[in-house]
């Protein structure tokens, strides 16, 4: 099978959308898993492998450039000669909800390193490979970009967490103008429902209402929605999505 | 099967879009394809039946609403008891590239046919039938409109086609937040190459590049984005979508 | 003066808006007040007089093509040699809130023709005139077309209105990109306040906090912005502003 | 005069932008002036105080937190008891044009400090000022920020320009929503013509169509909807505006 030889890593695959996403692309390619710490993927790897999959787990923060290097360098040993067909950036932090005269510069930091800053390394680790792959991969390699309602709205009280949102699909954006032609698919993705961090949690979203706030079938669901844009012809791809609970108000 | 009981409507059967769609949703629903003239749609409902599939060709000019209105009584006795699983507005007309001062106010007219007006009466006619089919429909009953870039920008000389299609986005705009929480997915694509017209077939898109005009092959892949906003589960719904040539510059 | 052989036309002069604009320009230019019925314009008329300036009204139904037409006729007579140097279109109808399966077809036909096709015959009947200006005119010939948040987001229940408010800025944009480079300024204001119409008259908006809603004297200064549009400098030109009261959610 | 006792401050006053808020400004306050390097604010200083108004050079580089609390705490000695009544952040930096797989980690860095994190540090010193000026100031107490066409758009080759630009809106956008219903009008302003940088200086934009470039002259009617955004009223604020020459695409 072509699809054998490729895989797919999903940074920030702690979150509800990092383990749907997970998941979903272990249906097709083995899948590495980056995340701060082992518990945050040990438990979706072992459900891959019960599946029948392919999963790695490797510990690394996204913003330690350092870290995220060495990740690399172990991929290319866990998986001799097998080539990159999907990159899933999921880092969620920095986010903090507050007026804006009681925010500390660390809160915006926080969410520059973890959004802009450190999708900017993995996009420069990931792109030279995705590139590699244009000509053999059963689909367009992929980069993938999960934004959220602040990657297009500053609401009030949350100047911080969405500066780190807009800056990310800034540079989604300037990606998938330069990488499009060059045959990689680059897409950004906002989930528009209770954001997926787990401060979130104990949300109550939508009032409540069934299927409305995303649980975790529901991101089974968004991850669909990764996987079609992944196999998107390149006669037909789509940039920018929007992916929301029936019951949100937008 | 439950699905057999579901059928697909598609108005404005005879451009790229409006074949594709029509040959991925017979697939799995019988398909009845509306357009202006039997030679838009005699050859697709052949292609269909040769693969298998079902599907039914009636005349009616989309802004003609009394023809409209008796095309719906048509289908209750060519698919009795069966029920709307999905409709897709896909009506091209009013194309206009003109000075502004040259403009004919027909031919503004001709573009608010086409887009608001054609589609409030085709909207009309298939929401209350989506929303009997919530209960039962195999995924959530969608309606689909076509729109282009003009759906978005008004540039110089497309005045009057814009005109129509930002309107027909405000439509969808609408009846997605309204129909959304009931269930119906409303669902506005935006195809960003050469637009889908036959004045269009001419023109040498993005310098010729290989893939770089919608293709009738591209055309398919675009119907597969279409097929995966129909399966979308109610707990990701995706309200708007652009979808456009990897070369496409944009 | 120089300024002495131009004027002003306003369509929509009845709103709030529309008599706000009309007392700014009037200090200016004489000022041609378009409207449906005299009372519309009558005292504004007169409030212009008492302050010193010039003012006519006109009657016109604004989507009565051969009623404007006549208008123009009318002006040649009552201000011969006269230069147009601004024109606005501030003209309102077709409002309806109401669920989209209970809407008539003729509540989208008197949004469009309140929108777009008034706008149309309006634009078709000012730009040659703007375009004469350009060489003389103090300020740059402007054209300023008055919208709501109904031209940016087709909210539920407001379907058939956003539709005439999002047409009505395509036109905008469409016109802005062609004839900027020719001189003439066009510009899109969204206000986004309590909408400006008589039904909204007795709204309580933003919880009748003070300024919240558009008061007649906050109309005015939303006349202010209107003319600072018109003063800008074409090195300078804003093409799409919004306008709305600070304490407006948005 | 009520309005001798109020003061404006410009960040980043060295670029055409900032000069000529800083002249248009000081013909109703005294300014501060902030810049990296006393050869950006000398000449302005001079050319203010020949034309008969008040200016304080202070040089403090914005991405230096210390520096630009010494800065403020000048302010204090150099205006004593006068309160702020517009403050302006103008500053450039971290521009950079190139493929994003030669970009280095400094350059997006650099973008990041000039856009969000040098305009947190000045929101945070001026807001609370702004505050306090609220119930006396002349016209609402104003803090404007200076977009460019790549605060809206990533396009390729200019992501890390574009990260800046994009996170900086973002927070304009937290603080509109936060701070105007309190009275304090926070704006930001897209000037879409050649990039107000010194490196752009060279550039022949738009062909070198008569006003085509954004030149010194240019700058000063910009600043003419700078200060038109400071004196709008409370009930009829804009948030977001776009400036571009007349003969800019867009």
């Amino acid at each position: 099978m072509a699809s054998k030889s490729f895989y797919a890593i999903i940074s920030g695959a702690g979150s509800g959308t990092g383990r749907a996403t997970a998941l979903r692309f272990a249906q097709a390619y083995p899948v590495v898993l980056l995340a701060r710490k082992p518990e945050s993927y040990n438990s979706i790897v072992a459900e891959i492998k019960q599946a029948g999959g392919q999963a790695f787990g490797l510990t690394a923060d996204a913003t330690d450039e350092t870290a995220v290097n060495a990740a690399f360098e172990s991929i290319k040993k866990i998986l001799p000669g097998s080539k990159l067909a999907a990159a899933v950036y999921n880092v969620n932090g920095g986010f903090a909800m507050r007026p804006f005269l009681e925010l500390k510069r660390e809160e915006l930091d926080a969410s520059l390193d973890a959004a802009p800053k450190g999708f900017f390394t993995f996009a420069q680790k990931t792109l030279p490979l995705l590139l590699e792959s244009v000509p053999e991969s059963p689909h367009p390699p992929t980069l993938i970009i999960s934004g959220a309602t602040a990657s297009i709205k500053g609401s009030a009280l949350f100047g911080s967490f969405a500066a780190g949102k807009f800056a990310l699909r800034a540079l989604g954006q300037s990606l998938a103008r330069e990488f499009g032609p060059k045959g990689v698919h680059v897409s950004h993705a906002i989930i528009d429902g209770a954001i997926d961090t787990p401060e979130s949690k104990d949300w109550v979203a939508n009032n409540g209402a069934e299927d409305g706030k995303i649980s975790p079938d529901a991101f089974i669901k968004i991850a669909e929605t990764y996987w079609h844009l992944h196999t998107q012809h390149r006669s037909a791809f789509t940039q920018e999505i929007d992916i929301r609970p029936y019951v949100e108000r937008y």
